[in-house]
């Protein structure tokens, strides 16, 4: 994985000639870069995220699912006659939108979220990220702002950073987003002359605050982004993976020419194929599939016929109940070391996903801490990365999807360790991450 | 596929309400997009296109490869033992920068243009389009200036139009870019106190034009370049595909320090997996691998390692040479049956790749005449497509690479009636293209 080259990013020179000169001669094209690449920058975490996957190291850190339980022989058997009798197809370019077939299995699936959709108003993209993407480039512009979550997932922070926009956060707690901060998130804008291009929100079992936007809520936060003519962003990954009961009404369900749904096949199937969707209004529909066509063409056939078959021929719901199963004995597992380890934290108790999001106590810094902690071989993923602002330094993610339980039993317990030494040193020399205490609050701790 | 609605896109109301008012309701969010998607446009011969998919037409327009000779059902084995042995890798998140196997494997092939490169320096991405929109993420904003070879191809011209980028075009002649011109063009741009940011090539059997740039040639494209300090974007997927002795010398050979190389699998094995590649120099491969996690998070570690237990399980390059006298004979089908029925035109005879350059007769207009063909059941690219600046209608793209080469010769029968059905009436009315015939020069003609 790579680093950021150490060069200053201050000067632009013209030429390469004068970049050399100035000193950036380690990148003879220095001067050269646009100015979204000026602010990309690789994660400060991401060289200790290389050790932290040596085998020895307890990773909390990751949302890579477990798809150990699939059935693999039968699905290798289907992709070789889908190969045998569809090959040149499943070979050949595509269409832009995506495979007919994929969108109208796609609009079932959408179905059991309430979603009465037509294939023809659905772009299939390259994983749910690329739909984060095209969303952004068809609507953001440099110092445009949107609003997002406090916290929010940090791949989608990162994509609204590489197209220069401002991301305000909007509190959430233990029930989600809250309609009357989103309202006065809003007005706020409204009075600096701002209008948000949109909301970007999880609302089911939230990454990384774990948290789900209550059934009362959802209508309440529709009728807030309409009242100030907001587009919705529903990003919805882990929306079928809830631990109990049935799936809630997605936004979209609600309100369909206020929300573009983003959906994905990594959590409910495998995220190899790099397969997800976007759902659109239709005229924002059509520009998604412009830009799509202008970034890559087209998706791959290869992967979306395969999964197609998986769809088809596989009980992919029968999967999903046994992904639930497992994911939900693992956040018992975590949730439970958590109680017994970590007292003196709080945290949320996710009824669905992969993630729990721990509140530090007084004192302590996730982001000056996980050094030690890889040290201590475990890891995590720090608050401040689902900041926009640098906030969130008390708080820190925790991933119970991909280790064993007794794996995420062992990784709590060396967390409690590191902690331990670091509230003990914070009480010997008053140091510590106190004066970070700014961040837009995350969800409430209060239901751990 | 899509088409433009219809709402005129000048004004940009700044709510959906006020947006609805201004006569916009077909879309809500009409107000809401950024500059670079006013830009954005459904192509005015996509519809056509749609006509020109029924299999009664003989396309001379698209680029689809001819697959139909892959070894499918030995490929169908290969890929369900993939899957059965390393299934669950291959249907998992990977690296950004993609698989380290096929990085290596992708540096042997590039060895045969003479490319001496690391697998650290490759970045794997979703076809070479993607590698594309990456490459001008990174170096682009709004106004930047780059050069391309008059006529390139319509889909990097895309995408530099979504960047908002300007386009300049150098003239080619039968050998490909002319230096001199290219230094006269960086010349007067210096003169306008603009650097361009690179040269966009396709130095071997060019998309659209046909030519390939002489060997003599290589070097002084460089020097000019280097001496303007512009940084060289060499697009390379027909390099493998010439007809005759062995692969030029890639650009990136030569100064691997001042050109970014794109590779892709799509004509040598096949489109449908999505894979292609940049190889850049070190600093810039670290931007592209951070701008392309951005874009997609990783490329398709399913689609990387069928591409890769291709490679390394099958004898690929026999693969390519039996492309090749597939493509050559489908050529010499193309150029016999213009010289038959087409005479009064010119056009270009490739070595190598998928297409041929055709300039009309006086006064004939490919653009006017398209709906024409269709009509008479033959259809090909008009050469507007290929120019940023709307010029290069007496020009028309043919592509040899998919229909049989009978369905070739009767594709340029029927073109040719067409076309004498057109000059007729140029004859007897003096209507036509001649006012347009301002393009900057295509390849020479003289070569046929």
């Amino acid at each position: 994985m790579s680093t950021e080259p150490t060069q200053p990013e201050t000067a632009t020179p013209t030429t390469p000639a004068a970049a050399a000169a100035a000193g950036t001669r380690l990148d003879p094209w220095f001067g050269s870069y646009s100015a979204r690449t000026r602010g990309m920058k690789a994660s400060e975490i991401r060289a200790l995220f290389a050790v932290a996957n040596r085998p020895e190291v307890v990773s909390l850190a990751g949302g890579m699912p477990n798809i150990a339980d699939l059935p693999m022989e039968d699905y290798a058997d289907a992709v070789a006659d889908l190969l045998r009798s569809q090959g040149t197809r499943a070979l050949q370019y595509g269409s832009g939108q995506g495979d007919p077939v994929l969108r109208e299995q796609i609009t079932e699936i959408m179905a059991l979220e309430g979603i009465n959709a037509h294939p023809d108003d659905v772009v299939v993209t390259t994983g749910s990220q690329q739909a984060l993407d095209l969303v952004s480039r068809i609507f953001l512009d440099p110092g445009d702002v949107l609003v997002a979550e406090a916290p929010s997932y940090v791949g989608a922070l990162g994509v609204f950073r590489s197209y220069e926009a401002e991301v305000v956060h909007a509190p959430m707690d233990a029930h989600g987003l809250v309609p009357e901060e989103l309202d006065r998130v809003l007005t706020e804008l409204a009075a600096r002359g701002k209008r948000a291009k949109f909301l970007y929100t999880v609302p089911n079992f939230h990454n990384p605050g774990g948290v789900t936007l209550s059934l009362e809520r959802r209508p309440r936060v529709i009728e807030v982004a309409r009242r100030h003519g907001v587009l919705i962003l529903e990003d919805n990954p882990y929306g079928l993976l809830g631990f109990e009961g049935e799936p809630l009404p997605a936004l979209a369900s609600m309100a369909p020419e206020d929300v573009i749904y983003l959906g994905s096949f990594s959590k409910t199937f495998a995220p190899g194929y790099r397969v997800g969707w976007a759902l659109a209004p239709h005229a924002v529909r059509e520009k998604l599939v412009l830009a799509s066509e202008s970034a890559i063409l087209c998706p791959s056939n290869a992967a979306q016929l395969a999964i197609s078959t998986y769809l088809s021929q596989f009980d992919w719901q029968a999967q999903v109940k046994e992904y639930r199963r497992m994911y939900a004995e693992r956040r018992d597992a975590m949730v439970g070391a958590l109680a017994e380890y970590l007292p003196t934290c709080s945290w949320t108790v996710p009824e669905g996903g992969f993630y729990v999001w721990v509140r530090l106590p007084e004192g302590l810094d996730a982001r000056e801490m996980l050094p030690r902690a890889v040290t201590a071989l475990v890891a995590y993923v720090p608050g401040t990365a689902f900041y926009a602002d640098g906030s969130g330094s008390e708080y820190l993610r925790l991933s119970y999807c991909y280790p064993t339980p007794e794996r995420i039993v062992e990784g709590v317990r060396r967390l409690a360790g590191v902690l331990n030494a670091e509230a003990e040193l914070v009480g010997l020399f008053g140091t510590g991450g106190t004066s970070r205490r700014t961040s837009v609050d995350g969800p409430s701790p209060d239901v751990s």
